[in-house]
């Protein structure tokens, strides 16, 4: 946590079958790797087998631009869809806000601290109101007011600025618009939001009135991938908290930024560490 | 808790102005009373004011039955619904089941151990399997089978057997089937019921299915009041607990089980200590 | 939440008899107040009485000063200590830090955002290290260096700068000097810590260390009011995170955190809002 | 979860160097098993290497009885600490109790659903309370009152009969009894305890007590291995609950009850699923 290892990932899928598991960690001991940590997942019902493998590459045998090649043979055998990442590299983040500035500070201030590694590049709103907030952590602040009508155009240059950027992970911290098929096509499963309820409880607008209006006892937040379906992304993080009936929207409100800043959090965190694999939109984490 | 005190409580609710606590809480004093409990709550929206007050009766000046025409004209006068309880009238109860054991035992067990006060009366399900857990218990068992044919005869056969045994709640810890409004007319707010969903999300069948279908990191349980519309009624209790792409359906089922029988037991426990006031299809508890 | 309200809150404690909840509402009621919250509790162990009950002023006919001598004979029938507080009253607040942010971000950011309402009128520190965070919100920063030797003399000019700035609550956001009860003494049951850790496990110094070392499951933070014996002072408020043996000491450092900065915002915030009496060492929170 | 599968278990511990992960999956893959299950973890600090790896035995061409040895050279080559375990092999199980039934219950109902995988072959007691619990779920039941004087021949009684039937695990149901370590040295890890307090917090007697005076707003329970030394076991899980000032000692004992079986349940289950692994003092947990 927080410290730039030199370390190689891999994450993969394929069918289940024997001899994965073994040519994988011979493939990296024959090359002299270290293996500091393995997690893997077998789907029985799917018969689908997934992994996160994580090996040292200091007396590793191979340069990183060869290792794609050399896996290549081992990854056909088996049919497997595979990522390979190295912790040393510092994804590029854009982060998208509206007005509340509670999402917005969780994640510069746990970027300050080191516990989110990343270059947080820009900031886009559709609202000026959270600039000063970039202003203070020397992070440049992209206003794009949008209009029904001008909202296809506006995405395209928020594309173009995204991909001058180099970005690889876009971060919705209560972004107060619908994106766009065109524009979610762009960064699959590299778009992760914060929903303000327990989904798939109260989907849509206006959740916290919504829970109010059922009378639960419990509220809750959640963080997804985004997909063209709204709302119905995968799921990375979910939790909770206890409401009363004394509780007014307002009071929800309040209670709910603590729970969705702290689920948005945890989010990243697992994106930028490569801990997520998507699968028949769900997602597996390997989060031990 | 677990003793018989001798106290009265009034569960009341009536538009909100001033002198409501002056002058309650004088009536009780004026016949003295020794208030032990009071919680109260105001609705600035709708302008309600609710109130639960608990005294002690044994320098009371007033004869139980007494209270209700003196209480009488200052219930008139602030346009109130109320209703009077004694803590030590132990309610009688019937508990449905069908084929799972686990919600059925945490209530006998929680009986046994004197937190659960009630007259457990008798248990009714629409499956022979449970009589040795009721027999074990020492409790009269009754199976109706149920066919979509014979359903409304058997109801009524319920009925019967519900009225003669002047029974005050209706537990439905686990039983799977839907009621008639006709039959649910006679115990309004008197039905308790366990959802193994956290509603509002995967109302009606197969929540389990459902959730692990989506993906949920979260699953709960949820205890309410039976209404005519499924599933909708007021909420008394909820509570989760975290799940993950590793838990089979099957997995969240046992770890639901683990919440189901608690949330029952919680707002079955709310319910008897006359906690719970209902209000728009909303509960108000007042669990201090 | 959030909004000035124009109620006044009595909290008090005597000897449990009867009358007392009649008496009070009754002197609110001819004064023309109306009740919007109360809440009361007896512990019968100790024969002691405690309420906390709070009414619009709007049409009241004392004026505020009135209140006290009015009031005065009632609570010398009854031997009641009493406090007198106004919910528009907006309380002087020093915050005293010394290298961690975690804590000092979240006091100023819900004091942005509203939900913490106070004057926060000045940061002290034994470290220069959060001074530009003073800066960014705009609040006098003080920086008083300390050794062994000088304690005594520090303390001296940081109580003169805060009883010019009439400080009614001292936060300890994290701030890692012992005060001396020569100090403590000017603020009793308004100096609110907050310790990272469960107390009373793992009192003292390095409790993360501690923690790790016994091989918890799950670790804590907890707000107390400060009192001369160290970490033993009456708890406001406490919470956990699960953890387990693949965190390393820097992983429980930072999923405390979380913790630490949430447990002290509740505290802070039920001590602003009155709801906290102190008796025997404990806290009875009125936080309905 | 529930049913008895074909495979095999390694559990094992070894200094940390490269090509462990290769060499026992190539070990399995070349006697043609298929690994379902494999999770690892690394102490960096202690360099030392944890793992625990399952496979289906279906097709592996070595018998049962055949594996120690043909794994043996691997295990010297990496001085490994090794246990080899199936999961169709049903451990034998004994329970000891006092008084309190709810520990109890829980254990033999989810036995009972088949949660609980384990031939419970006895339970014993100083009390003969339980003895009815007992009957009615056809377990025997042994009363061997104890006192001061007796308790080292008692002991040695206990110990005649728990080798007799083979047993694997002993569970302290709320055994209000303090093994001796001579008794404690026949079952090394093999004994589980459940504490009624969140270890190290409240240590000794009357936790509950303790609780109540110190005045925490969380109450917990700590399931642990017993070792000599009273209550500094290897913890295995450990589970809380809120409690506020209202809770007098009974209200915390009852809503102790609700964790201390509950986080004896869980801890019972890691250990017979073969999913932990005692270091220093400290148990890691293979609970993915």
């Amino acid at each position: 946590m927080g410290s730039l290892s030199n370390h190689a990932i891999l994450l993969l899928s394929c069918p289940d079958r024997k001899g994965i598991v073994a040519s994988i960690s011979q493939f990296i001991y024959e090359h002299n790797g270290n293996i500091v940590h393995a997690d893997q997942y077998t789907d029985t019902e799917k018969g689908q087998f997934f992994m996160r493998i994580e090996w040292e590459l200091d007396d590793f045998d191979l340069e990183r631009k060869e290792i794609p090649e050399a896996f290549s043979p081992l990854a056909q055998q088996f049919q497997m869809k595979w990522m390979l990442c190295f912790t040393d590299y510092v994804p590029n983040v854009a982060i998208f806000v509206s007005k509340a500035p509670h999402c917005l500070y969780e994640i510069l201030l746990r970027h300050s601290s080191g516990e989110i590694l990343a270059n947080i590049k820009l900031i886009i709103s559709n609202h000026p109101d959270l600039r000063p907030v970039a202003e203070t952590f020397g992070i440049p602040f992209y206003f794009f007011p949008i209009t029904p009508e001008t909202k296809s155009d506006i995405e395209k240059q928020e594309l173009a600025v995204l991909k001058k950027h180099h970005i690889d992970l876009i971060i919705l911290a209560r972004y107060m618009q619908i994106l766009t098929s065109e524009f979610i096509a762009h960064y699959p499963n590299r778009i992760i939001n914060i929903h303000h309820s327990f989904l798939p409880a109260f989907v849509g607008s206006r959740p916290y009135h919504q829970a109010r209006e059922r009378g639960v006892k419990i509220i809750g937040a959640t963080s997804h991938y985004v997909t063209p379906e709204l709302d119905a992304g995968p799921i990375i993080e979910q939790d909770v908290i206890r409401v009363s009936h004394r509780d007014s929207v307002e009071d929800l409100i309040r209670k709910g930024r603590d729970i969705e800043k702290l689920v948005l959090a945890r989010a990243i965190k697992l994106h930028l560490e490569n801990r997520i694999l998507v699968y028949e939109n769900k997602t597996i984490i390997f989060d031990t």
